[in-house]
């Protein structure tokens, strides 16, 4: 690593070099970038940040990124309003959105419960999820969680939670990837899809 | 890639992926982490960025990165007076001031002549150099230019420009980088430096 011999150019690096994946090489080459462009670009940079950060707040009801207090989805009249998917995070709405599969109402927890990270149930969304169910009269509650064992846990959590209620609970499938190879698949996920295999319909019956 | 349904969001995903080496999925993941952080902690972050880039200027003398009028090692005092290393860019300043070989002055020419993108010896800070040259009795030119063709053409540019001179010019070594295996040296390099080879002193004398 470079000797760098100015507190400002060090303090831009040391900032950068916070992001995530950005290694102190890369800081410096940023900063570097930052440096050789006009005032008034780096400005509109800074802005941008800014005003995502300060105006972007999280939904009232789903946790999810809104601009307004409802996010965009929940404001959508077009989507079901009896199912709910529950995700970790806004990335995760945004993956499932990306597939156009589903047209529910979504739920972000905002993590897993993780005992090793100290993260308990409490620091999550889950009884703001459970009023909803009761509040929004839900039908079907799909989890779209990771397949860990903080991921199983959280999941678990929540069912108990659920176990006075008539809702469906389900959890999105689990097995090999589409266009993953078999060889190279781990030994659990290829197992239990050899355990929760499918009918296969042949002559398109089944 | 994820859509992105914020605008807000959008634009700083747009600002990030400018960024040299960050792709849009790394500009996304850069946006959430921004996106969870303190407001202050953002604030903390533009500032340091803006800071640098607005307070942060060219040395007047070598066009190194400068806190004032001149930058620290043309203020430096202990230094040799009486040579300059002529280099690309500032990032070469740091790598040669990291091997601690060198205690002269620099110059930063700002790129190197190059045809193709269009920057003709008017766009770098040649005329300064001869003129530092003049002014400040400069008696060695140390050439620590990238060995490409663009290189070369320079360092010929500038020593044309110095023909009525008796200043001594020198460029850095080329040769076969320490650590380096010879059978993955391109052969350009592996053949000169055979042809540029140092006589070896057996016993201690040479």
């Amino acid at each position: 690593m470079n000797k760098i011999y100015s507190k400002y150019l060090e303090n831009a690096v040391n900032a950068l070099s916070e992001l995530p994946g950005i290694g102190r090489k890369s800081a410096l080459r940023i900063a570097l970038h930052l440096l050789a462009q006009p005032l008034d670009k780096v400005g509109h940079f800074n802005e941008s940040i800014m005003k995502m950060r300060s105006d972007l707040k999280e939904c009232k009801r789903c946790f999810n990124l809104a601009e307004e207090q409802y996010c965009s989805l929940c404001l959508d009249q077009t989507r079901l309003k009896s199912t709910i998917c529950v995700v970790e995070g806004i990335r995760d709405v945004m993956a499932i959105e990306e597939t156009g599969q589903y047209n529910g109402q979504y739920h972000v927890l905002g993590g897993v419960i993780s005992p090793i990270e100290g993260v308990g149930p409490e620091r999550l969304h889950i009884d703001q999820l459970v009023q909803r169910i009761h509040s929004e009269g839900i039908k079907e509650l799909i989890m779209a969680i990771s397949p860990t064992i903080d991921g199983e846990t959280t999941i678990y959590y929540i069912s108990k939670k659920l176990e006075m209620t008539d809702i469906k609970l389900s959890q999105i499938a689990r097995g090999v990837a589409f266009g993953g190879e078999l060889q190279y698949t781990d030994e659990v996920t290829l197992g239990r899809s050899i355990i929760a295999r499918i009918p296969y319909a042949i002559n398109g019956d089944s």
